[in-house]
């Protein structure tokens, strides 16, 4: 895979996956990250086309596929805060997800495998590179995964407009499923009716709805208040 | 001013601005906003010329200039909750603080007349034409209006990273003035020094910060818990 961008090469470079090669624009002046390999120098043009993309911020590296985890593994911890997201399917949201839950101190993000945003460059952009250090889980089937997630003890939020119990309601603590659906769609019936709680976030003046992103930051947050601060820096 | 999207083009619609001409795509299966004028039937290439982007899911409009307001009438109500960004100059962050300051209550977001993202098409498109609705202010130096309400008797709370009081710690109550600072660099010394107080976002994980929308998204959440919910619909 190639992995574009000033944010997203370094932390590919400070993560899992094996950087193969790394390219530089000429006169980008930017400093290679450290730990990388070698770069070639390449007109900007060049890179353009290594990355099918004009966003890369004179940088780009090869790196193995992006290395999915076990779904189960992530909800090891007694305290796991986990992010479910089904059918998100813009690249600019996942990304956006995938920061802000690594930034919250979550365990990982679980997907479906179908008709669903992967993680692909454009997701590693949005993300600043989050995904390289994010555990992300690719499921079969999304509610059977939350099921499993119930047995193991998880408490399961899903969050749905109309809702009637506020975000602020429950406490978050211990094992917790934070699901939140598709733009525009919501959560689909199977999946919400795994769901033990359904809470929403209040809407004032005269858009519809929050972006999926925004929603997912705000309970995130949320719910890392009900968790052990002292690993947190402070952003 | 063009304005493209699905949504971004129906809110212009039910907005303050005068809807000069309406464009639809042959063949998008959309169903034009009620009360639009008379829309034009084009190719999508042509669409695609018009608004300097593909990104228009078949839908545009032209529309009159963008109509900024006065920053300080921002302030009027006693529980008024503004946004104040500091060079914040991603189109697409300026617009997704919009859609989350428009959806949270807030009165307002206020932009220097230099060094930041203005409303622009592509603004519009990443707030989900929330523009549309949410009083939008540009003033000649954002340190002198900041001066100007904490002389009208707001509170002004600048999100900085390493800040020791925590974003949870202050109750927001009243009239406020959150202000988040641009990407990469935060707040300006000027602007952080006309601030009551500085407050911090908790990262954990492996990466340096959270993006400055989801932030926002944030604080402006824990800001209008301070505020009367009545009016509050629930996404």
């Amino acid at each position: 895979m190639i992995v574009y961008g000033r944010n997203p090469v370094r932390e590919a470079v400070r993560g899992r996956r094996r950087v193969l090669r790394l390219w530089v624009a000429r006169e980008s002046g930017q400093a290679v990250p450290e730990g990388a390999p070698p770069a070639s120098i390449v007109e900007p043009a060049e890179l353009d086309r290594i990355c099918g993309s004009t966003d890369h911020q004179g940088f780009a590296c090869e790196v193995d596929p992006y290395p999915y985890v076990d779904g189960e593994a992530l909800l090891e911890d007694p305290d796991a805060l986990v992010v479910a997201l089904d059918q998100v399917q813009d690249p600019h949201n996942l990304g956006a997800i995938c920061r802000s839950a690594e930034c919250a101190g979550a365990a990982g993000v679980v997907l479906p495998e179908r008709r669903s945003a992967e993680v692909t460059p454009a997701v590693c952009r949005a993300s600043a590179g989050a995904v390289e250090h994010l555990p992300i889980a690719r499921v079969r089937n999304l509610a059977d995964y939350l099921k499993l997630a119930s047995d193991r003890g998880a408490w399961i939020y899903g969050a749905e407009a109309g809702a009637e119990a506020s975000y602020t309601d429950p406490d978050y603590s211990g094992r917790t499923v934070l699901v939140l659906g598709s733009e525009g769609r919501g959560l689909g019936p199977r999946v919400r009716s795994v769901c033990d709680q359904l809470v929403s976030l209040p809407v004032r003046g005269s858009i519809e709805s929050l972006n999926v992103s925004a929603a997912a930051a705000v309970l995130l947050y949320q719910a890392a208040l009900a968790r052990p601060q002292e690993n947190a820096r402070t952003s």
